[in-house]
């Protein structure tokens, strides 16, 4: 029971964070406004939290959780490689474009430079993810037996940065949606990595 | 005479900020830092710019100006179009890994919010960019008579995408360099997007 409480807490100010560094960016906020936002005393968030580095890696962690998820566990178990593929992409734009996760997933582009031992666990992470969705490219020109011109590494860096980069300009109300976005995606990265 | 050394000190300037940003973080570091660094006195800086704010809205323009002149300019006097698309993906990915250019351009990624009217400045000048790779993309489909299965600016933008998310994972002594990049990007983007 205590612990489902902090566990709560730690959470609620993770979002209370992400929400302020959104708004106003990582540097303009301190620990204070971050209190504020709660209505916590400074010793409260502290009891939670050192420092803002260790938000913003707790952030960064969060996101990699819920792309692990959202994305890698929910596309696992599907035995078809090429419906595994389209899924993943459908699934990643969709945590990209997220209105509630996306205050948490764009926390990855942060460019502040964490503390080496937490920056290194965040990168074996988005590595892993990197390594899934190589390997799983592969399988597909497998199955395809695809021409080989490209490979499955380069074909993953492209592929997440397609998608990564969909935060930067992405607008709710904007001719290009979600479902149109997956579909476009796909009909380019099936086309032009899997041929 | 004056005026050209007015712009070397300023030059000099945006170059040792953009490396210290590259290395400390942007909130990381202070005007202190700057000055410190090109040994001027804290006057000497503010002379040129007033303000952190007033650096990074420069580095971010500067970087837009590189990619028109290496980029924009150099290709359009390419008569195909095919040829011209080309050699836009070489240069633009050589942009991203020039090891000169890179402390400049990687500031187009930094998160800090710029005040509006600076912010729109430099939006404004992404927006030609996409509309000048949107249109060739465009201009090379209905050359080629492509299926249409892809909207050029869904295409424009996968493709920036890919490119620009680069500097995310690019390692100079890694599997994939340069030339193989621009290769294997350039078959991804021709098979997927101009089908």
């Amino acid at each position: 029971m205590i612990r489902e409480t902090l566990t709560d807490s730690r959470q609620e100010i993770l979002r209370a964070a992400a929400r302020l560094f959104q708004q106003q960016g990582y540097d303009a906020t301190s620990m204070n406004d971050v209190a504020a936002a709660l209505k916590l005393s400074k010793g409260g968030l502290y009891h939670h939290f050192q420092s803002k580095d260790e938000i913003l890696f707790n952030l960064m962690d969060h996101a990699m959780t819920i792309t692990q998820e959202r994305v890698v566990n929910a596309v696992r178990g599907i035995p078809d490689p090429e419906e595994r593929l389209r899924t993943l992409i459908r699934l990643h734009i969709g945590v990209v474009l997220s209105a509630t996760d996306r205050e948490i997933t764009v926390m990855l582009h942060e460019n502040h430079p964490l503390p080496p031992a937490l920056r290194k666990k965040i990168n074996s992470r988005k590595k892993d993810y990197i390594h899934f969705v190589e390997n799983l490219v592969a399988e597909v020109q497998r199955v395809r037996q695809s021409k080989g011109n490209v490979a499955p590494r380069a074909a993953a860096f492209a592929l997440l940065g397609m998608i990564n980069w969909v935060y930067q300009w992405y607008k709710p109300d904007g001719v290009l949606q979600a479902d149109n976005l997956a579909k476009q995606y796909t009909e380019i990265f099936f086309g032009g990595a899997l041929q």
